[in-house]
């Protein structure tokens, strides 16, 4: 029996279905979550082979007109040019608002398709089958859609809310291994920024979680949407500082992406390196002591995360965070631990500090 | 003293300020409506020496950080190249959250600077300040922002409303005759769509609309704020079919502009062909007596709009309506007439019908 978590935001509700073999009950899912019969799916290179075009298939048998549009694998794709090239590829497929977006693939296919079901005829509805670990723990959920400007990640987007979202456990069994690791410095994040139980779960099962035990993957996925939604229910638009504790390690990561120009690391990648890096940094306030950096750095590298800084200008990781979206007036913010389970916002950080742990 | 319509959309409510001098009064209205303290004023080239630069002036003399950005007058600017651009000066500007976009210009500065507003870091707040007499009575108020793309109209854009709109009737004296008159097609629209009675007002006062009488005026554009602002509170996201009708006569319209390649007439002045389009449509089907068709094409032409249709391709022109965001599963949908004063959506139409009237 597939796991329901209900994302309780009035107009705008929507279910995730987490389970195996749920990518047959796709039709279904489309058409009670969307009530759609014109679907686009929207992929990547690598992903289109393995599952996109059984699945373009199996919807055209379902009685659907079905089109399929794909980008290259990897950040460099969530960029203008590929949002230009996609909204021309949907207007000639004669999508109308009765149509919906399909993204199939990671956390790059579900922020692009998104940005393009959000801006299309002033938005269309959209449902995220997301394939890689990292989108179903995180990105898939929660209606953040857009794409990265060169100078920084993120900039151009909406917030625009899937009609629903459909977790295929057993399309984890293809990923390969650096992208499954990059998923887990979110599931990491969850503990930290939210529930020290679900932290110490993670301590205790590392072996199931390296081997990607079925039924560890399935407490685990369902677990983090779970989190993830109780979050964005309270903020769904990042106002009041309570969805803000998601970008937990988001400030240096995201500033580590834009410094490489997007290709080097995968964004959970730098997700890892920036914990590492907001833990050090409360260390230096005084605001947890250096058990907690510890047991953080353990866990990521047990489950096979780098948490070292790679050697960057200083300068440029600077630059890129004051133009953070969570910067005010020139400030940067960041989210910072308290204690294992709790992270706050917080401002005015002394920049030598920041300097000393990049 | 200026008339104040409110436009009550629950969290998203604003003001539209209308009266005299009010250019004067923009820091006021930029504080309160949007928590201002950065505005980047977003204008065309011609606009910025008219208006423009004094009105920057004036907010840095009020103690505002004030950048502004231009881009050249006419449709075309409406772009995925100008959208581009204007993402990449924004960011450079070290824009945030807390920064404002004040769109200061007619309906194109409004759609493209309400559709960097929209998506800049996922929504920044925005107030218009319409220069046009087009962008008072229409554009500026509602919400409906975007670009176009070559295929068709304002096909990649969003629903973001403003945080207020500033209507200064001052700058309607500086406004060359063209645009002026290519405003009145929406003015007569609202009469022909929702207000009989203000349609003879409008009838019964041409010396002073040709004239542009001060107190018509302000008339006027309260009136049709105010029609407007009724019809978006019901319908704000066009989901009900009561936002669609003000859509009358843009079926036709957005064909002629896309076919013309969006250089050739001014949106009013397609919307006023549209209009005498859709009015014979509804005389072919026998909705309307030919004494409708004839009572608007008279108040048109008397105040100085043409409607006849100039000789375009009728393949391309159907091509492009079959494109238009109403249209569903390849039907197009027509607003037309049941009298004066009121519209209702009509799909189904006979092509052979809608080709005749072109």
């Amino acid at each position: 029996m597939p796991t329901t978590v209900r994302v309780a935001l009035g107009q705008r509700s929507y279910d995730i279905l987490i389970g195996r073999g749920l990518r047959r009950a796709a039709g279904d899912f489309l058409r009670q979550s969307a009530e759609a019969s014109h679907a686009i799916v929207v992929t990547d290179d690598n992903v289109r082979p393995l599952y996109g075009e059984a699945f373009a298939s199996d919807l055209r048998a379902l009685g659907f007109r079905c089109d399929i549009l794909s980008v290259p694998a990897g950040e460099p794709s969530k960029s203008i040019k590929h949002a230009e090239a996609l909204w021309h590829d949907v207007s000639r497929l004669g999508c109308d608002r009765r149509s919906t977006i399909v993204a199939l693939g990671g956390g790059v296919v579900g922020d692009l398709a998104g940005f393009i079901a959000a801006t299309f005829m002033r938005g269309l509805p959209f449902v995220q089958i997301p394939t890689t670990l990292l989108a179903q723990v995180d990105s898939s959920v929660g209606g953040k859609v857009g794409i990265n400007l060169p100078a920084a990640k993120n900039t151009v987007g909406a917030f625009w809310q899937p009609a629903g979202v459909l977790i295929d456990l057993d399309v984890l069994t293809t990923l390969p291994e650096r992208e499954y690791r990059a998923g887990l410095a979110e599931v990491v994040k969850y503990g930290v920024i939210l529930d020290a139980p679900f932290f110490a779960y993670l301590e205790q099962h590392i072996p199931e979680i390296n081997r990607r035990d079925p039924a560890a993957l399935e407490q685990i996925v369902a677990r983090c949407c779970e989190l993830k939604a109780r979050v964005v229910e309270q903020d769904e638009r990042e106002l009041t500082g309570v969805r803000a504790v998601l970008n937990y390690g988001h400030t240096f990561c995201h500033a580590i992406e834009t410094v490489t120009g997007y290709g080097q690391f995968l964004h959970g990648e730098a997700v890892a390196i920036g914990m590492a890096c907001a833990a050090r940094l409360a260390e230096s306030m005084g605001r947890v002591k250096s058990d907690f950096v510890l047991r953080q750095r353990e866990l990521l590298e047990k489950v096979g995360l780098t948490t070292a800084m790679p050697r960057l200008d200083e300068g440029q990781l600077l630059d890129a965070m004051r133009r953070d979206k969570k910067a005010e007036r020139g400030k940067i913010k960041f989210i910072l631990p308290m204690r294992l389970g709790c992270v706050e916002v917080v401002s005015d950080v002394d920049p030598e500090l920041v300097r000393k742990v990049l």
